[in-house]
């Protein structure tokens, strides 16, 4: 946990915080923190600042919090729609979207996604949200990506996706056989959506559909990535593409 | 498997191949392949081709090989040198960094790098070539990875990289605070080696021993990222910033 993140209502008015559970444990076991301990803390969706550690005790850690207008960064650029994976996958992967700053994730169904994939617990609200800020707290950063689930491409892609994205964004579909290389893509927008297919890829229907759109197909080279790989390659590349700086950035 | 990888001892002169365990059951329940099915092959560091299914029984598929000049991507001209991770991380990454197509990957020792983490059997040669050998087979190419570890960060830096690497091999310290974005580094050699540090990073003399040995600090932003997602994150950077075809491109 590279920052302490807290809940709007685990702040006090006097801006305490009390930690129980996982937290506590790490800033008494891993942190080794004794009161007087500075720590970088942060509420989910609000402010970062310092924490510091009042007292502690077995089982809790006691801190006094101040927020000031702190240097977290600020979310990227950058939507990914990507076809339901696997739930183990899904699970490793929720982190490391936040932790690289995606806004908006939206996980879709696809002619090649298994449709039980849907009826897994990883899926469920609470589980999402807490993979999400175990990303957070790794990045040090605050704001909670969105996460929308999707049971119809097409009613996602004729219906949905306008109105949840606004206007100006490029919409790029990674298929590994486009003949547009992502690095040497020039974004017309200065914001993007990647469309990332299921294990075996889109089907033919599938890309027809992204096309008409708006999504422009783009590649990183011939390999064939997991899907979590490409998720992160691909994103790590739309980041250098769309550079922000601390803060600001919206 | 997105290419069924042999050992050059399994493949007999007439080109036949005798998959048994873990290939051979991959090939008759999950592709499902019947007697005269085409697939993938390939054998370690050699030629890529395709394999007809002559037979199958319940536990093992006789393949025809025929070995052409084929089309499974070569080799990135990308070296990685890591801090050690915790054993679970590295057991995941090193499929990850084969699939991407790495040429070497040099582990090392660090201030920060935990001692126990020398002595996990991850480790060990067969481990490793697993782990190497199933990235080759989701990435479709063959074309295996050295790995080479090192017990003494200097002792690598002052007597075993420069016998490792071809002399115009740009050198990068990926680091956050570092004031060159890496998406617009622009190389001045047609290859590069990326050094990542461990959880909590290199300590000062670290980096002034890099320095003192021509690498250059990189950052791909102020997020704190793991060091696998961190890994996969800069060879997605730099595969762009070094596109390579199929084939050829040593």
């Amino acid at each position: 946990m590279n920052r302490i993140l807290l809940e709007s209502h685990e702040v006090a008015d006097d801006g305490t915080a009390l930690l129980r559970g996982p937290r506590a444990h790490h800033v008494r076991s891993v942190l080794r923190a004794r009161p007087g301990a500075r720590l970088r803390v942060g509420v989910v969706n609000g402010p970062a600042g310092e924490g510091t550690v009042r007292s502690t005790t077995d089982a809790q850690v006691l801190l006094d919090c101040v927020f000031s207008s702190d240097s977290a960064p600020d979310m990227e650029p950058l939507d990914l729609l990507l076809a339901l994976p696997r739930p183990k996958v899904l699970r490793r992967l929720v982190p490391q979207l936040a932790a690289l700053g995606v806004r908006h994730i939206f996980l879709t169904n696809a002619w090649r996604v298994e449709k039980n994939y849907f009826d897994t617990h990883v899926l469920e609200e609470p589980r999402l949200r807490e993979g999400l800020i175990e990303g957070l707290s790794q990045a040090g950063t605050t704001r909670l990506p969105e996460i929308s689930i999707h049971r119809h491409l097409r009613r996602l892609l004729e219906d949905e996706l306008d109105g949840a994205l606004p206007a100006p964004t490029a919409r790029l579909l990674a298929h590994p056989a486009a003949p547009v290389r992502l690095g040497r893509w020039i974004p017309a927008a200065a914001r993007a959506l990647i469309a990332v297919g299921p294990e075996g890829g889109w089907i033919d229907r599938e890309v027809t559909l992204f096309k008409k759109h708006g999504f422009q197909g783009v590649s990183i080279g011939s390999r064939i990535l997991r899907s979590d790989t490409v998720c992160l390659a691909l994103l790590a590349v739309l980041r250098e593409i769309f550079p922000s700086g601390m803060a600001g950035g919206e």
